[in-house]
């Protein structure tokens, strides 16, 4: 298979735009990844869009990409909706590699868009419902629980941190400073939704959503599009001399001999620094999936940036801040740059390109990073999740 | 890249199933792909699944490829959810074969499911109004109109048939032959939905559901699943020595300047004759997208089998019948065997490779073809199909 190297990433401002549609929101990051990747739309050969919830927030249940890439010149082409939940956008960002490694397209791309703001509130969190075993859930569920205005990820994330905590004696006041620490770097990034330092006190004071996470611990719900073009080596050597390469792209499915989801991201890392031929301590920055603050921690220990149990601590350490050992979640994360689920995915690979490029503005890691990993995870199924992608980015 | 065999196929009876789940049908086609195939489940190194309804239907907005595989004993690799409404199993498939051409992986399922039934009938039709632009279709529509137990695709579908009729002098009894011809194979196939061979008589009696078309000149609303297990030419030899290969496989959106859709089929038909290095005339078998009796008239036209405009003679000839030059929908079609919209791709493989093997039971062309093809499509934009997919098989 042949190398690959993302050419040019583009994304909106992630937030609330009640009055932006997803067509509109999709034109935007489409515009602005053309531009970075100096080429225009004839050059694209294939198309992969990831969104999830477009089917409940707006009735949108087929075709979702062709609609989104209608009017943009893009008709036409070969177009692959792609869904993996709140792993939609890596997902399509895999199957976007895969075409190219394949030798079959030379350039293509891959977009995420997501609208999860509605006048009815309570769609969001229906969509998300609908991302674990529906059939599976009404059969075991107490009906009366009127579930419609949260989500249960947040109980899992809520289960999840209450097991950490008191296994490896991790205490909120650290799952706090994921929070201090991410919207710090938000507040650097003009494109997250959440340009806000928050305070320790103001997280832990923050109203608890799920024992014991706080309102300020969960990412928001947001709307907004990203977008990568992906070409092959011999594509990009006409367009730059500073191409970012696609070291390793690992997608899995969860299974139920994964401690509780947790290995599903161990078992793809471990498969993605085998194809980059890398090592965990080889990385240099990480955007993970910070859903809800206690999934940074674990994923600090699932991708091998330090061991089992030793997540608290190595936030505590300083590490993961911009200016530390492994940089983690620069952009702000999904916390307070926002989370419009399908397009996530590929914000993540936006920021580590900007970043492995020096482009990433007053959050750029200082001592410029060569080796950069994504994380991103969907859905809940067999305690864990559904769908877990990897991507390692080198320069 | 590289060849890619069709090792096994599977599908259920289609029909209505509301007693069974997703799960249960989907488990069926895959039982059957691989004891087809000759294979076990740890051969299976990834999965591509195609589903488009199962949001509106149960609720399952995400994750539906990994809650229908669950327990299945592939949970764990990775899957993917590949949506391009009616013609979401063939992008499955194909999405599928590139992952085996590409040399990343060398034993692939793609799967296909859809259930369509539900006590509340509306919600089929809802499902399928999400395969247009919805905003647009919002904007544009009379709100008054109840549509609610109406497909708008039979519309779209009149609306050609009229424009066929009146520009070419094709009759209504022509049409209402399509239904003649593929009912009587549909009483052949013990997996189709119906197996009752119907009379002209019938059929133009049938009450009108959108002039010209009848209720039995329409597919039905079906429940059911298909499924194919792909692998690398070097895996097959060990397994076969009667391997189908996939000749070409190509998947296409619609642009505003197809001629009523019409033409995303010619240029993918185009494209996938050239990648196989065959002509139209070369085809001795194919299954087309017959959602509605007239699709298949135009099928011939757009595929090359005869001129434009002489898909009406052609049928009248006898050639794409069982016994003639040129078979088309010797399962039945969409009209009799049945259109659970997700599965119907990989139900149109398998037919082609039963076909190709010369296992077709007593539908079982007499000259055993070595050449088929199969032409799937989805959705409404640009006032033509979304997607197309054609695959070209050769034994």
């Amino acid at each position: 298979m042949r190398k690959v190297v993302v050419q040019g990433v583009g994304m909106t401002r992630f937030g609330k735009h009640l009055n932006r549609s997803l067509k509109d929101l999709t034109n935007e990051a489409l515009q602005g990844a053309m531009l970075d990747a100096g080429v225009n739309l004839s050059g694209i050969e294939a198309a992969y869009i990831g969104n999830a919830m477009a089917g409940i927030i707006s009735g949108q249940e087929c075709i979702r990409g062709q609609v989104m890439l209608s009017g943009s010149g893009l008709e036409g082409i070969p177009m692959f909706n792609v869904e993996n939940a709140c792993a939609s956008g890596s997902s399509a960002f895999h199957m976007a590699w895969m075409a190219v490694a394949s030798g079959m397209y030379d350039m293509v791309l891959a977009i995420g868009a997501e609208k999860m703001n509605h006048p009815d509130r309570s769609r969001a969190f229906r969509a998300l419902q609908g991302a674990v075993d529906v059939e599976d859930m009404e059969r075991n569920s107490e009906k009366s629980e009127n579930r419609d205005n949260q989500s249960l990820f947040m109980d899992y994330y809520a289960a999840e941190a209450r097991e950490h905590m008191s296994r490896f004696g991790t205490s909120i006041e650290t799952i706090a400073k994921i929070v201090v620490k991410n919207s710090r770097n938000g507040s650097l990034n003009s494109r997250a939704q959440y340009q806000i330092p928050q305070t320790l006190d103001a997280v832990l004071n923050s109203r608890t959503i799920s024992d014991p996470l706080r309102l300020l611990m969960c990412s928001p719900v947001s709307d907004g599009a990203a977008a990568a073009i992906i070409c092959s080596e011999k594509a990009a050597k006409k367009l730059t001399n500073q191409p970012i390469f696609v070291a390793g792209s690992v997608v899995l499915s969860g299974n139920a001999s994964d401690y509780k989801g947790a290995s599903s991201t161990e078992r793809a890392a471990a498969k993605a620094y085998e194809i980059a031929g890398v090592q965990p301590s080889d990385i240099q920055i990480a955007e993970v999936h910070d859903a809800a603050a206690p999934g940074e921690i674990w994923a600090y220990e699932h991708l091998g940036i330090c061991s089992p149990g030793e997540g608290g601590r190595l936030l505590e350490s300083g590490a993961t801040e911009i200016g530390g050992r492994i940089p983690v979640n620069p952009s702000g994360g999904l916390i307070s740059k926002g989370h419009p689920v399908g397009a996530t995915g590929l914000a993540q690979i936006a920021e580590v390109v900007w970043q492995l490029r020096g482009q990433a503005e007053s959050r750029q890691i200082p001592t410029r990073p060569r080796l950069g990993i994504t994380q991103n995870a969907g859905g809940l199924l067999h305690g864990g999740n559904a769908a877990v992608a990897i991507n390692i980015l080198s320069s």
